[in-house]
């Protein structure tokens, strides 16, 4: 299934590690942790990392620029919303050929106040179940007044697109011949060993990480 | 030293984990290994992963979406350079408490295309070094052409912002004595071993990597 291309969602730059497949996209989004927003007040972009959670093909986003985001977005103004995962680092013979390799999924559109409840609350578990699968049957749900305080945006994924590179450098004919190191440093990212809460009563475990 | 807080780079949300310290700042810019470029064409913003580098008060990014960016840059529009680095997931005992320990920091500013032949080379070998340093020295510089090809873009550093969230959840206090684990999952990156490029002549080594 591929994401209906539109003019401004067609990858320009280098369009051969272009991808429309859906499936792509979904992976690419489940995959990062956070995303960055970007919105428009009075014709200055401004860019916030926010998180999010995907549920089937709406992106929900909820983050610390809610009031000014929000604004924007109850008066109808589109959004970008743009997940990048960082896979190495290309290093190739030449200043020009060096690269990164990378995952990014680019999602513009108009975005949404989620102010169903019932999308809310589903919304807000995803963004708690994405992060620590399990968490939303132990913890102490939003009451009335938490649930009326946070905002939640949703956007639609009908204008996404995705951009891969993967493999080694590619490097002028020529210069393959150069004594330099040429390869790929591969980026991790690893979770580290749970800190307990300073205030933690005894007994309990952490939630075991990937 | 801070940088002058203007009306709209100044955090609205959760000002107290706001920064506008310049050293803290261009901490933050240093250690990211790639930035995410906001910039609007027919009111819809975009935002592009790039790389960056700082040289003294003045970013420099480059990256796939040269020509889109460029073009709106050469019209005057101003951009938004925004640089994250998660440090941790977390966990709280309610679901309005969860969060992420991050350092991130926020430059708005009118963009400038890099023209000056001396200032480009510059910042070429800056975007280079500070992925490796002691690499500019052993590889093959830019031709003319390669250098007339690619586009750097200048960013000034007077209204930017950082936002650092750090250390365990902050929990309403009914909620310390619920049975549910909570504190901090450390987010890190890393970098694997180097991987050769399969045309690589052999008796070379890769660049040591922390």
């Amino acid at each position: 299934m591929s994401a209906p291309q539109s003019a401004r969602s067609t990858v320009r730059r280098a369009p051969h590690r272009a991808d429309y497949d859906r499936g792509v996209i979904y992976e690419v989004l489940d995959s990062a942790l956070y995303c960055h927003t970007g919105f428009v007040v009075d014709a200055q972009p401004y860019v916030i990392p926010t998180i999010h959670a995907r549920v089937g093909d709406t992106l929900y986003i909820h983050g610390s620029p809610a009031s000014r985001m929000l604004r924007v977005v109850r008066a109808g103004a589109p959004v970008c919303v743009t997940v990048t995962l960082l896979d190495g680092l290309v290093l190739a013979r030449s200043a020009f050929h060096h690269s990164m390799n990378y995952r990014s999924v680019v999602v513009l559109g108009g975005g949404r106040e989620v102010v169903d409840a019932e999308e809310k609350l589903a919304a807000f578990r995803a963004l708690v179940e994405r992060v620590v699968p399990g968490r939303w049957g132990r913890i102490r749900r939003p009451t009335t007044a938490e649930f009326a305080r946070t905002q939640v945006l949703a956007v639609g994924l009908d204008e996404s697109s995705a951009k891969i590179r993967t493999g080694p450098p590619v490097d002028d004919e020529d210069d393959y011949s150069l004594e330099v190191w040429a390869g790929v440093i591969p980026v991790e990212q690893h979770f580290g060993a749970p800190i307990d809460d300073p205030r933690l009563i005894e007994g309990l475990s952490p939630p075991s990480f990937p």
